[in-house]
């Protein structure tokens, strides 16, 4: 959990934002929040404040109640698209048909007085690497002598899995995790805090209707089984990972912590931000092939920035992505496996072609060999203890709106002295 | 859901077992099963029948119906160390004190008469790789111009992440999976039913105490959070695992099956087979070191069968793993990666250093070169559809007896034909 923001400005009037706010009616991403001393409950985001949106429910009398008035996402994320879709039409129809207003303004709460929850169960956690400007990046920095990508790349969205008990939501500590690392000059390992704590900027596609073990869900598939979009920064220790990697992959280096932000943002708010994905440059199998002139775009033109202490550091353009999140659901469940509720997949880190596009801190400072340079003369090559890390983004929406994603948001916690 | 057995062979008087019966009154392992048209619920094997837990604690007036009386194995895995203990022992004064038999003898129900179900809510999977005769075995097979462990493999337990949503109780079909898979001699990936499926001949660990994050569990933790342990055969295609592998681990070679045995035998269970792990050939960090003297052995001595079709193929030694459980749990949190109750790993295919004690096809057959000769002449490289996979196993009990771990059995269904 969160803790409660502390800042006290006045909050908007939630039925008079103004123009092109990122979090008007066009856009209502789901949470779960708790006002002080009362249990969590899933909340829909209107400017400045959540919707207590199982009371407006039962108060005006929705069928939706019963799916709404509960302490996370997951029984809305079970009830599928139909579902999905018949909710959102009646959240909206709530906060802006005028004669629900009063009925509405009785169950919102100013955001600053509520603390936001992870908003749903995580099932299993699957983690792509789906931007080829990153995955050359790393190809590049690890394996100077080779190919910058793996023969397999272009094939498929290449992903593994990741731990889904350490998910948590934006603005929870992560501690600094301490492992074991070897660089090659090392006689032996060490351990210790790692000392090369990094960021990954990603987006997170969080799963409601499950599927069947030993069926698979095609590329068209992707709109029944996936709810929404959430932001996701998947903390790395480069030191750790890179001594435990072989021959099986990430396992500690990542496990420690992984946070997503408070608002699942709707597939139905983000129609305005679809994008195709960019051209293949390899034939794909049909499996995976979106090249089809009726495919429905299944990319999203998301601008997200990466904030490093109040500074940003990065804007990674998250249209440029070589795999879709309808391509990485249909890849994961090829071999027959199946999906249950909250499962949660992520794109793999964002970066563009451009150096300030990097989406993680081994990009941006070339593996640390060329620090940031921040204000003050202050210069980072990875996290330092104290740091805080946020990732924010929103979407182009109807009519030039803009949707927000809201923010994930992290501070670096000293790992515990060693018993 | 594994169907009820169909044999109908007179079920051995509970409470006159022969001697050394591996489900006598000093085994008891727990399960989850239903009698025909009820729920599924707790339920304790004793020799071929399976004892109604909650009903019979409830006829007793015992304090434990409210753990024992559930859907599956959590809320008892939850309750700690000292309820395991407790409830072992009321449970093992009910089978024995004759004063109990009557009420006892009410809430038994005969093994093949009920369906056993997965018997824990399982939340992450990782899979170790723990065996140096296997991890051997596969280096020379994929890398013969190398040395056969990597150079990390003796100071760490190596694992990743699995997929815990398709891990499924014993008895459960395996559908072929499909995939992706490119030989060297291929100029692009092929497309379909995995051709070289395999077993993977594993003990997993289920851990009921969990842990909070940024925090670690040290080797003598062990005991406080795992609560028993299981067979595994964790399914692996390994044509899809060989192309998909590089740079971020196994994912669909993997993902589409992992199978339990019904029974999780207690850790109180297996105290007269613990031994020692063998000595260690390269120094520890501390963290993982276990040589001190007053060490309590973590590894266990169980004698484990493999078959194929009813035919022995094989019988991998347990004693001689490399990492014991002890260790994986404390490598695997040492990073302040949380636990969670329901948690599973495994071990890693074990393998011996003879031949016929290889715990995976691809190592019996190296690589499939030199099938498996079966009786009446058939041959097998890797699975062909309707196979039948049991693994079983028994441990060395008190005063002589066998501690019966049952097992777990699977059989190879097609793969779907493509749409």
């Amino acid at each position: 959990m969160a803790p409660a923001a502390t800042s006290e400005h006045t909050p908007l009037d939630p039925f008079d934002l103004p123009e092109g706010h990122p979090f008007g009616a066009h856009n209502l991403p789901y949470g779960v929040f708790s006002p002080a001393g009362q249990e969590p409950r899933v909340g829909v985001r209107l400017g400045d404040h959540v919707l207590d949106a199982g009371a407006v429910a039962a108060a005006l009398g929705s069928p939706y109640g019963t799916l709404l008035a509960r302490p996370n996402l997951n029984p809305l994320l079970a009830a599928g698209r139909t579902a999905w879709s018949d909710v959102r039409r009646a959240l909206t129809g709530w906060v802006t048909v005028p004669a629900h207003r009063e009925t509405v303004r009785a169950h919102l709460h100013p955001l600053d007085s509520v603390a936001l929850h992870l908003p749903f169960e995580v099932a299993d956690y699957v983690d792509f690497y789906a931007s080829e400007n990153h995955a050359s990046n790393l190809g590049r920095l690890f394996r100077p002598d080779e190919e910058p990508l793996k023969p397999n790349w272009k094939h498929l969205p290449v992903g593994y899995h990741g731990r889904a008990g350490t998910v948590v939501v934006s603005g929870t500590d992560v501690v600094r995790p301490s492992g074991q690392r070897k660089a090659p000059s090392d006689p032996a390992p060490v351990f210790g805090p790692s000392v090369r704590l990094d960021i990954e900027t990603e987006v997170g596609y969080v799963v409601g209707t499950p599927s069947a073990q030993g069926t698979s869900v095609p590329l068209a598939g992707y709109r029944d089984h996936v709810f929404g979009i959430c932001l996701l920064n998947d903390w790395s220790a480069r030191d750790i990972q890179n001594w435990e990697t072989v021959p099986l992959g990430p396992h500690l280096g990542k496990s420690f912590a992984t946070s997503v932000s408070a608002w699942i943002t709707p597939l139905d708010a983000l129609d305005a931000a679809r994008v195709a994905a960019p051209e293949r440059t390899v034939p794909l199998l049909p499996y995976l092939d979106d090249s089809a002139p009726d495919a429905e775009p299944a990319g999203y033109d998301l601008r997200i920035t990466v904030s490093l202490n109040g500074e940003v550091v990065s804007e990674p353009p998250f249209s440029g992505m070589y795999w879709t999140g309808a391509q990485m659901l249909a890849h994961m469940t090829v071999n027959g496996a199946s999906l249950r509720t909250g499962d949660l997949y992520g794109s793999g880190t964002i970066s563009g072609t451009e150096e300030n596009e990097r989406g993680s801190l081994i990009e941006m400072t070339w593996n640390g060999t060329r620090p940031l340079k921040l204000s003050d003369g202050v210069e980072r090559g990875f996290l330092e203890d104290g740091d805080v890390v946020t990732l924010s983004a929103w979407a182009p929406g109807p009519g030039g709106t803009r949707v927000g994603l809201g923010e994930v948001t992290g501070r670096i916690v000293p790992a515990p002295v060693a018993p």
